[in-house]
């Protein structure tokens, strides 16, 4: 098949890097348009980027001239997808005129992740969410699309949260997180702020993980999203890590599972992803590591090319009777917490006929 | 007044490197004998000690020839407290041999911490303790005493405990503990196993944390220690930091105070070495930080001296009724939990008679 | 006596930080006026500054208002002296202006270092060029005085090659630096750029390095500084350390000395600041220490309070008549490299009828 | 072809890991054996090693069952090459029982690098050193062959000078090295030695970097090595990057060619190994880098698959007539500077008939 051409926003960020990785090596999609702040429109990729990745910026993309982030910009690539890796304060007014002029958008901003006629999707979780797009164009005469990428911690913790909560039910979570630096972007956390230190606030990320798994893990009826009834608190940390969130999470079930089938439940789930596939999809969406000290970011954050999320030290807390337990669970915020994730979306999309 | 003469078994760790710091200034106590494993006995503790510490060991003891831990290599000394920084794995048969001999032995090993009639104690909560040594004595016919110091993450994690347990009840505590490199020893954690990562376990220290605070928390009766009905679950991590033990807490009270409530009284809390002028009583045991961000293991580890425990992030959890609480608490694992508690135990023993 | 009234430029950063701490506990000086950029012009400095040192900001400043960095702002006080860590953007036309208006100045900022007729100073090494200033005012016509603190890699070698050069001639220094973080400022380099990693440059610094130290060793002839004909290299990089430049000295002498003659020359090494016994003057200006992995960032960077610079595995190279040698030294870059030495030279102008 | 049978002594270390990792891919290569101490005897290889490298063993060793790194551990396997990764201390005795006994080994232990017969080979430098072994046959006696792996450090450095020295020849070299963790064993370097700090000194480590360039860049001549006279001299410091070794290098030449030369001198640089294609051949021994602050460990330590050596800041020192130069040179000290050369040792001798 033609590979689909898609561009992408925020080209020259760090996300923006790594979806430019990810695009330029990908079976189906085909790197055509490349758009950064104004002041860079005209310069070749690979001159206005400070490659932030190991070796150089990819060969396919290295002379496309980037435009501006506007309808007018994109205007002559007949894209079908663009991956935004704008910064949240920008990113409305952006990303809404393209979206009003036509374009498919799938976000990894913030902005607009809780609207109800906006899809929040980590596509082995809510892959029907995806539906929402019918209410969206209806609700708000938008001629393209606009579908958004869950906050980094969010979409790793959603994804052990999925089978636990069908599985057992999930009534409260207590989440610790230790995130990578590479979450604050390339230039986020200033070395003297974090060598020999803990961070232990990030601003404006508790919100999110408190409010974002409960959209995503919701059920779509008819034309909204039920929310589960599951009480999310966090504390988010930095810590001196390049890449890969690690999350302590303590949990009520609403019911008392054994660790053996809590386990089991985890190691088997599977979505439709893998059902149908896609390439970006890991063989196992969730990898149940059995080393006492595991998952550690530096380990295990590349599993399945950075799309698997690695669980351990699944433990039940207090008595037989109890229905509390704690696991660690890592991954990597850069793919499955960011550019992967998208464009597992947009391959679901173009697979379920949504593109 | 004449200063007391004091020893220190296990003195060229690292701990024992702290006590031996912190010992060379003191205004009650003089070092006047150093042990060390049998290998390094007749040596000068100068050349003996690979010094990990800034600048280089006091003046004081650099010439004092290094004896083994016995009661024939202490017996010259005439000496009235003996610190204890040996591992566990030994600590045993070379304390209890001491105590025999007549010794008073304040440890930090972590054998025998957990035993009815072994005081456990962080000098602000639980200074009554010390009345096991009466029963100490005569259920095991010993004529010196042993008393512990308790885990480095289980003291600063007891010291926020005990006024809130005391004004509004505590029923559940799950922690997530950020432990410091120092707190493992100093070849404890390879530079090869942390940089750039973190580890989710520590062997043996979770169930420390889950069981110590009780103790040190419970009340004395007659003979016997009654432990509060408090559920503590730990999850113990290690992160590439020098020193400070950062502990992310979550915990369900008996009550519901708001917020304000609760800062005012960990704020206000002060014990016995407080009152009785202790010159390693830090002014404030409890150190409550407005910074949104705060506490930070490099920037407030060094609190009153390495004596106060900073408490950060006070929050309440879910709705108005809810008893849940979240904060974080950090304190220095080598000083408040180990060398600088330890002689805060030595100063309110000889204060209130039991030396 | 009465303390002189000083002020700082550029007080919120962390150089003007550090002046600050070391200001508010000097015994001749105290601070009146701290200046910094003009959006924070009213507020107090305690709310003004980010405070990234231990701690809080002293008692004594918390609640200065923070006043524009020009000859209004500073009219008030009655400023003897004023302290400048302002970036070398904007330091020359500030720094200026208030030298003209009649303030004098000491300036940690790189703009003017080089011109004939202004001191860069390191006062155990060329206290006399300090004689400058009689030239300065006639030349410029400049109703005040500015005197100049050198970069601070180029302070730290300096030191050695003080000695070296009195008492064997050097002929020809190659120097690899490994520097701290904070030579950069707080947010200077980013924790995702150095983690893991080394950057083998640093912009605008190697010219300072190969230049500098030649005005500081020169000599004053009437009315100009004769630089000895030494020639310096420097590659220049930056380390994962938070304070303490290493330096890595190869060096051609004009003579043969043997290893203990050189030793024993840096360790006598004495200036004027020893000899009028200023306060921030260290005990030795250089230290040679004898442990074979010695000095170490960590371990060394606070000698002397920071002010003595540490010299560890001096060396001969090649054979017996060769005249090359190897040495490593180590300073603290925001003391002896900033704010400590800028003080010296105060101290030292004081008690030479300079201010 | 029939794959070759290879063993690996050491195979549970660091290195050994690297070897193993490296062989299980390899189109000519096949593990047979692997061996350990002693106390690993008869476990299989996925339950005796702690994995240090990223994900798990590979599967084509996982059920090796350990061996004693003696002929009768070795024995039954009739393995073509040997590969040892022991430490030095042992390696002696262990590789020449098993030389003696016929075997093939390729050692990377340090222990008689130096001998006059034992050939010291980078591959793209000194292939007919292999030579030796005709000799090494003659007097020793042995049945089998030893051949030596360089120290990682002056791999790294000899691959730069080889072009420089055929081309402009060179006098004298001054070369400080910031060393990886990784260089020291997984144990080597404690965490609380080296964050925040520099090392500046490794045992034993600058008299082979002074030394076996020499050898390493020798002429054979008839039975023996003809050294070149050049005169190197290192500082040799550890750093905080877990691997990459970078090296900054003051060197004079024979000649004063600018800069141009040398760098398109080295970038043109090729050996036999880019001759005869062979598999871990890297397309470019040399990688000259222009970017102004390049090589950096984390970015280009994996250039050419570990096995290629980044060169960057080709300057040159002083005035026009000068022949000094400066440069910067990285290499990954586990490929080049280890298992990768030995690897691609044991190619070259395939393919020129020594095994």
């Amino acid at each position: 098949m033609d590979k689909l051409r898609v561009g992408v926003l925020g080209a020259t960020g760090l996300v923006g890097q790594v979806f430019v990785d990810v695009l330029a090596r990908h079976p189906w999609f085909e790197v055509k348009a490349l758009a950064a702040s104004p002041g860079k429109r005209g310069l070749r990729y690979a001159e206005a980027v400070s490659w932030r990745l190991e070796g150089e910026p990819p060969e396919a993309v290295k002379d496309i001239r980037l435009v501006e982030p506007t309808p007018a910009g994109f205007s002559g690539e007949g894209l079908d997808i663009v991956f935004s890796a704008i910064p949240s304060s920008v990113a409305e007014s952006v990303e809404v005129e393209l979206v009003k002029s036509g374009f498919t958008v799938i976000s990894n901003a913030s902005n607009m992740r809780m609207e109800r006629d906006i899809p929040l999707v980590v596509p082995e979780i809510n892959p029907d969410h995806l539906d929402l797009i019918r209410i969206q164009g209806k609700t708000r005469g938008w001629r393209g699309v606009l579908v958004k990428n869950p906050n980094c911690s969010s979409a790793i913790l959603s994804l052990p949260l999925k089978p636990l909560l069908d599985n057992f039910g999930v009534k409260r979570v207590f989440v610790t997180t230790l995130q990578a630096l590479s979450g604050a972007g390339y230039t986020g956390v200033p070395s003297m702020a974090i060598l020999d230190n803990i961070i232990p606030y990030i601003k404006r990320e508790e919100d999110k993980i408190e409010s974002e798994p409960l959209k995503i893990l919701g059920k779509l009826r008819r034309d909204a999203i039920e929310t589960p009834g599951i009480s999310i608190t966090a504390t988010a940390t930095r810590v001196p890590v390049l890449h890969g969130h690690l999350e302590s999470v303590t949990l009520e079930l609403a019911s008392t599972p054994d660790i053996e089938e809590i386990k089991a439940t985890m190691a088997k789930f599977r979505g439709k992803p893998q059902e149908l596939n896609l390439p970006t999809a890991p063989r196992n969406p969730l990898i149940v590591l059995e080393g006492e000290d595991r998952p550690q970011p530096r380990l295990d954050r590349n599993a399945g090319a950075g799309m698997s999320v690695t669980v351990g030290r699944v433990r039940k807390v207090g008595s037989r009777d109890d229905s509390w337990y704690r696991f660690l669970v890592l991954g990597h915020n850069l793919v499955r917490g960011a550019a992967g994730n998208a464009v597992l979306i947009a391959e679901l999309m173009l697979k379920t006929g949504f593109i």
